[in-house]
């Protein structure tokens, strides 16, 4: 995908974040740490309808979606 | 990349899962909700080395290691 391209191209991914996105619009959710391809810390999140968007690393919604989505995966297994 | 051309494909993605990857080992990770391409959640680690593992996600690592990037990030900034 964009993504892994662009981190293999040792730049920042994220130039822009945007604001506003709700827990549920989100389908899958990816941290990449802090490294020689940037100096902070990306969320990127890719939503139901396909759109990936960039995230601020500090919003709680990203802690709520990983803990909501882990925790579901604990009630299936 | 390839995990997004298979999320695309609408199947899982991991088949296997990898224990005992250090936080440390990790520069980027994807958490997959459930969804029409897999009914169960994924955590897909890419790894500082450039491999992809798939990760358990009822591991407490996945937990540590999202606090501590979005931990760092909150320094950064």
């Amino acid at each position: 995908g964009p993504v892994a391209a662009v981190v293999a191209e040792l730049r920042c991914v994220c130039l822009t974040i945007t604001p506003g996105i709700h827990p549920k619009m989100i389908s899958s959710l990816q941290v990449i740490a802090v490294g020689p391809q940037c100096p902070k810390v990306e969320v990127i999140a890719t939503l139901k309808n396909k759109k990936e968007v960039c995230l601020d690393p500090e919003a709680p919604l990203i802690k709520k979606f990983i803990q909501k989505t882990l925790d579901s995966g604990n009630k299936k297994n």
